[in-house]
C-alpha cells in the first residue's frame, strides 16, 4: 500500500513538459497546503482551519487557511495563491521592464504556537513568470526558504531543522544549502535590533536555471517541511512554561512583527500592490508586547536565548 | 503672581533674532518636555518618567523620557533630540541636494493609556536646517503636528481636541487649520485598512517662510498639547471597563503598529538613518492583538467605532 502510494506520487511528479510550470507548481503547493493543514490539525483536539477562498480583480485569486486558539497553535496560517493579470506598475519598475503579463503562484505560512518553548516557524515556496505564453515565458523563476524562529533556542532543535534542508539541498543539484544558509541569515536580519529574526534556515530566490531541476528540488523542500519541524513541536509542546516565558515570547514576537513590517519583502509587495490585506497580514503574531529598552536579567534563560540570535553555523559547514 | 508669570513668558519669548532658530527651539522642546512629563505624571501616584539621556556619535543627542504600567498610562514616551553633523547621504539623497551640513530639534510624544476608554494621542514639533550657518541656514522649516487615537471614539471628545488646535491655528497667521487637518487625514491613512489610524487632528511640514511668525506658532502649538489632551484623559479615565474592550483596544493598537513600522516617515527615517532604536520605537504599544479577519458583532459599540475611522467634518469647518 505504501509502496502503491510511492508509485502513485512518482507518476504524478512525472515531467509533464505538455503543461506550464505555472500549472505544475499550482497543483503542488495547492496539494502542500491540504497536506500541512491535516498534519497541524492532528495536533489539535477541537479547533480546524478555517478557509477563505478570495479573487483578485485582475486575475486569480487564493485559498487563505487560518487557525486561531488551538491548544498547540496558537495562531497558524497556510495560504496558497495563484495570481496573473498584468504585472503591476510599480513592480514592472522594480524589475526594470516595462508592461507585461505575468503569473505567480506559491504558498506561504506561518506558524506562531502558544506555548514559548514550541519554535515559530515560516516557509513559503512560489514560482513567478512573466511574458505572455506560459509554456515558454519571456523570464521565469523559482524562490522559496524555511526558516525558525524560536522563543528559547535549543541547539538540537536549530540542528534538526538546519539538517533536514541540507540533506534535502543534498540531492538537488540545482540547490547548494550553504549559500541558502547564508542568505537566510543576510535576509531574516534586523538591523536596527543587531540580530536576527530567528535561527535561521534556508532562502533562496530568482532560480531561473534548469526549471525541471529546479521544480523537483522545491518539491522536496516543500515536502520536508514537516520533517523539518513537527518533531519539534511533538519534543517541546509538553514543557513546562509559565508568565515570564510567555511574556518573553511576546516581547520576541515584537521583534518578528517589526522584521514583517518593516523588511519583509513579500509583506511589502503584497501591500503595495493592493494584495489582500487579511492573507498578507495573517503572518503577523496573534499577542505581541513592546517594552521600553527591555533587558534580560544576568544570567537569566532569556540572556542565553538571545546569544543566538546570530548566524551561526548550526552544522559546522560553513568556513 | 499670574501676570508675573505671563510677563516673564512673554519676556523669554521676545524674538531672539541674534539667537539661531536651532537653539531657540532646542531650549523650547526641552522646556516643554519637562512640563508635559509633569503633567502626565499628576496622574500616576506611584510610577515616574525615567530618563535616558542619549548621544549621537556624529553629533548631538537626546532625552528620552518613558513611563510604563502607570494606572492611567500603561505607556507614554516624551522624546527630545537635537542632532547636527554631515546631513545622511539618503536624506540628502530624498532631499535631493548634496553633501551638506544639518541641524534638527524636536519634540515626539506617544501616550498608550491603560483604559480602552482614554484615547492615544501622538504629537511632534520639530525643526530642520540644513547648511553651515545656523543664523542663515541655507533652507530651514518647521513641521509637526497632533492626533489623537480613541479605541471607542467619543464626538465630543474629538470635537474638544480639534477645537483646540482650530483656535491655536486662528490666532496666526502662519497657520491654516483646514488645511492641516485635511493633511493630518491624508498622513494618518493605512491604505490597505481603507481606514484612518484615529480621528486626526492636524498635521503639517515645510513651513518655510516668515520662521519667526511660525516659531510663534508652533510655541503655542506645543503649549496646547496638554489643554487638547488632559481634559479627555480626566473625563474618560473613571468609565468602566472589561476585557471585551480590552481586547479591542489591543486589536486598535495592531493598526497603530502597522501604521508606525509600515508608513511613519519619522519611524522608516530612523531606522534608516541608524537613530537610536530604542527611542524610535517606543511610539510602539506596549500590548498588541492580531487576529485574523476580526469583524465587530452587528450592531456591536466596536461596530460604532469603526464607522469613526474616516476623516470626518468635526467642527463643519470643511467645505
Amino acid at each position: 500500500m505504501p509502496d502503491d502510494r510511492r508509485r502513485l506520487d512518482r507518476l504524478r511528479e512525472a515531467p509533464r513538459e505538455d503543461l506550464p510550470m505555472a500549472h505544475r507548481m499550482q497543483r503542488f503547493v495547492e496539494a502542500l497546503q491540504i497536506r500541512i493543514c491535516r498534519a497541524l490539525e492532528g495536533f489539535e483536539p477541537t479547533v480546524r482551519f478555517r478557509s477563505d477562498r478570495w479573487e483578485r480583480p485582475e486575475g486569480g485569486g487564493g485559498l487563505t487557511r487560518v487557525l486561531e486558539g488551538g491548544q498547540v497553535f496558537e495562531k497558524a496560517g497556510v495560504n496558497t495563491s495563484a495570481v496573473h493579470g498584468p504585472l503591476p506598475d510599480a513592480v514592472a519598475q522594480s524589475f526594470g521592464i516595462g508592461p507585461a503579463p505575468f503569473f505567480a503562484t506559491g504558498i506561504s505560512l506561518v506558524i506562531h504556537p502558544l506555548s514559548p518553548m514550541v519554535p515559530a516557524v515560516h516557509a513559503n515556496f512560489r514560482y513567478f513568470a512573466v511574458g505572455p505564453d506560459l509554456l515558454r515565458p519571456g523570464d521565469a523563476w523559482f524562490g522559496g526558504g524555511a526558516d525558525l524562529t524560536p522563543t528559547y533556542p535549543y541547539p538540537e532543535d536549530a540542528r534538526h531543522f538546519h539538517a533536514t534542508w541540507r540533506d534535502v539541498c543534498r540531492k538537488h543539484p540545482a540547490a547548494d544549502y550553504t549559500a541558502f544558509k547564508t542568505r537566510c541569515d543576510r535576509y531574516f536580519y534586523l538591523p536596527h535590533r543587531g540580530e536576527t529574526r530567528g535561527i535561521g534556515g534556508i532562502f533562496f530566490d530568482a532560480l531561473r536555471d534548469d526549471p525541471e531541476g529546479t521544480f523537483f528540488f522545491v518539491r522536496s523542500a516543500g515536502r520536508a517541511f514537516l520533517a523539518s519541524y513537527v518533531p519539534l513541536v511533538e519534543r517541546r509542546m509538553h514543557e513546562p512554561w509559565g508568565e515570564e516565558e510567555k511574556a518573553f515570547q511576546e516581547i520576541r514576537r515584537g521583534r518578528y512583527a517589526e522584521f514583517n513590517l518593516l523588511f519583509d519583502r513579500g509583506t511589502r509587495f503584497g501591500i503595495e500592490t493592493d494584495g489582500r490585506t487579511e492573507s498578507i497580514l495573517m503572518s503577523l503574531p496573534p499577542r505581541v508586547r513592546w517594552a521600553y529598552d527591555w533587558e534580560p536579567r544576568t544570567g537569566s534563560r532569556e540572556e542565553a536565548a538571545l546569544s543566538y540570535f546570530t548566524p551561526l553555523d548550526w552544522l559546522g559547514t560553513m568556513e
